[in-house]
């Protein structure tokens, strides 16, 4: 074969739904020489990790871990090591990564009862109760708590004490809020959590953090069938992140672990509500511009997630040719729609590290050059200034 | 909590069975800024980590990929993918990644035909014929070409046909010999053949190559129920990594795609000859100096791997303290032993960039000083004298 030439990608903001951009000390922290998975230095490394996710989780449940794969790894993990065939699952179903978990909870071999709400609205808890009510027992209830692909945000109050009255465990998908919006794993009684590296922890995509309740556990040691995955099987991958015994299970991704101790370290020295404000304050900058550009939000309003920043494209312009010209010509990545709403929204991300000034007015001018090239009646600047408008509001 | 200091392991050459020492252009690969994972340019990247991957494999199939975990990943969808509830599946064990093969067949709710040797030896090939005559149909045959646990290679030769023969696919596992022993997958007749990226290739754990034979993804496409794990769906991955698709499964880990590229630029730049031959000749130096130490090796004669030295410790000789003190004192990390070799061997690995003079001299040298330490009669620098002298045999 031809010799292939020397790594050189070309720059590019990333403002889709992830990954973000990853943080230079991070990046530096990846450079970083390997020891050796059972080292006892590189031990004291994943002390570390897993006393900062429970941080970042708000959680104080002991097995908090990352499971070495990405965000879906996390989603499959979650899934597989609570459910058993003949299982029952309701499964919260309002845009991809809820169709993702129902398609998991079929391959369990569980009896799958699906809530579908439109995509970009959120699941009331009176369907999930009445759910619980009338499908026999239900060993979990699954929701997503940041749905990527519509940017909605779920609410979360009430719904773990709703499940475990009905004797039920709660999943939640936080890949798209962990580190950008408050997630409270404790405080929500939720019971199997996990997320992913490349949203608002601004870390390359490769690690999947979550953690179960106590109440999972012994979900999880009383199983009568083997997990279904070996890899993600957690009662013997809670062997080896146990401190004390470090039994081996399989080469964990160290270089990956360097990364996520230092995208962590960054998130803890900002601080979670510091970070959750500036998530906030970008976001309503971003969509005060976009309002100017007659980008209407997908999200069901008082539920929109400022880490993901959904919006319909104006009536008459053709989506895919102006991200494309985004991405080639201004060097900035966004997202398009996925399933019903493919070619009907662009996806903003504005996550962790990537969430700044520069970026919301980078981001905004890109739109306009192209809508306007487009031949769409623009006002050019006029986006950024409502932008910075929003900001002088905010003080 | 207490913030979590700066990153800042104590330095370690990695001679156990790995990961391996990573290359220094690979580290800075890792630094590279991100491009999205439907970026074109990255998908140009994927193409070329495809192409890399087959001249590395020995293969021209189309699939060939690098699984989104490490190399139990890459083990187990291998397994899930090719197996079915109630599918036949003859597994070779000879040691510890034979016993997780066997482990995951179970999962599969496949029957699983065990072929047990001792740990060190490797499988007849007459006891695989007789297997396939007497077992029914048999959906997959699986065998470990480079048992990590142990140091010993399986011979090839006549397997693939043999399986064909009986209508069974080929799987193998190369997670050792990748990149530093011959891996021939079309020579080989094989059928699903993974690795890992921490080993012979120099690069940090976090992916898994695998390659599926055309006569392995016509059994995955006539499968009569879904695929276990959604993770791990080669059906639904394959359509991410073919060029001119490009749908979206899950977000790879980009950075690990860097990785994994420059690593291969550097295996194919040096040339597989040339690097098979370097591999062997370290080893037998390495194995010249440890036989003045009375170590003998594990493996069967004629059957050893020159990226794994497995071998005995001397008799009297305690294993665990002397690997420790080698590992805090030296800095250098060795392997003990696993399951019924816990105790009893030491697992040295040349791998990659760590096949090296200096570290076979470096290894040696803290053995003799640790052996003096612990009061057995050395003769320091023999260990070295007689390694420099196989160099000088060797020419």
């Amino acid at each position: 074969m031809a010799p292939v030439s020397e790594l050189n990608p070309p720059a590019r903001l990333l403002l889709g739904p992830g990954p973000s951009p990853v943080h230079p000390r991070v990046l530096r922290a990846m450079s970083t020489p390997l020891l050796g998975h059972l080292d006892p230095d590189f031990l004291g490394i994943m002390n570390d990790v897993q006393a900062q996710l429970r941080e970042a989780f708000g959680t104080k449940n002991p097995f908090t871990i990352a499971i070495s794969g990405t965000g879906s790894a996390g989603m499959e993990a979650a899934l597989v090591n609570l459910l058993e065939p003949g299982d029952t699952a309701i499964v919260c179903v309002a845009g991809v990564f809820g169709s993702r978990m129902a398609d998991i909870v079929g391959r369990c071999g569980a009896k799958l009862v699906k809530l579908e709400t439109p995509w970009g609205q959120v699941t009331d808890l009176a369907r999930i109760e009445e759910a619980l009510k009338t499908s026999g027992p239900v060993k979990v209830v699954a929701v997503v708590h940041a749905e990527t692909s519509t940017g909605a945000q779920q609410p979360m109050e009430g719904l773990g004490k709703l499940c475990h009255k009905h004797g039920a465990l709660l999943v939640v998908d936080t890949v798209t809020s962990l580190g950008g919006v408050p997630v409270e794993v404790d405080a929500w009684e939720a019971d199997g959590v996990y997320s992913g590296t490349q949203k608002c922890l601004s870390c390359p995509p490769g690690l999947a953090p979550l953690t179960f309740s106590p109440r999972a556990l012994d979900v999880i040691k009383a199983r009568k069938t083997k997990c279904l995955s070996w890899y993600l099987d957690c009662s013997m991958i809670a062997d080896y992140w146990a401190d004390g015994k470090r039994a081996y299970h399989h080469t964990a991704p160290i270089t990956m672990v360097y990364a996520i101790r230092e995208a962590l370290r960054i998130v803890l020295e900002e601080g979670l509500p510091a970070r959750f404000a500036r998530h906030r304050r970008h976001s309503a900058a971003l969509m005060a511009g976009l309002a100017t550009l007659g980008c209407a939000p997908q999200a069901q309003e008082g539920h929109r997630l400022p880490s993901l920043n959904c919006i319909q494209v104006p009536a008459g312009v053709e989506e895919a040719p102006i991200r494309k010209k985004i991405l080639l010509e201004n060097g900035i990545e966004i997202g398009g729609g996925l399933g019903p709403l493919a070619g009907k929204v662009w996806r903003i991300g504005l996550m962790g590290y990537g969430s700044s000034q520069e970026n919301v007015l980078a981001v905004l001018a890109a739109l306009e050059q192209q809508l306007q090239k487009a031949g769409r009646p623009v006002k050019l600047g006029a986006a950024g200034a409502a932008a910075l408008t929003s900001y002088a509001a905010a003080g």
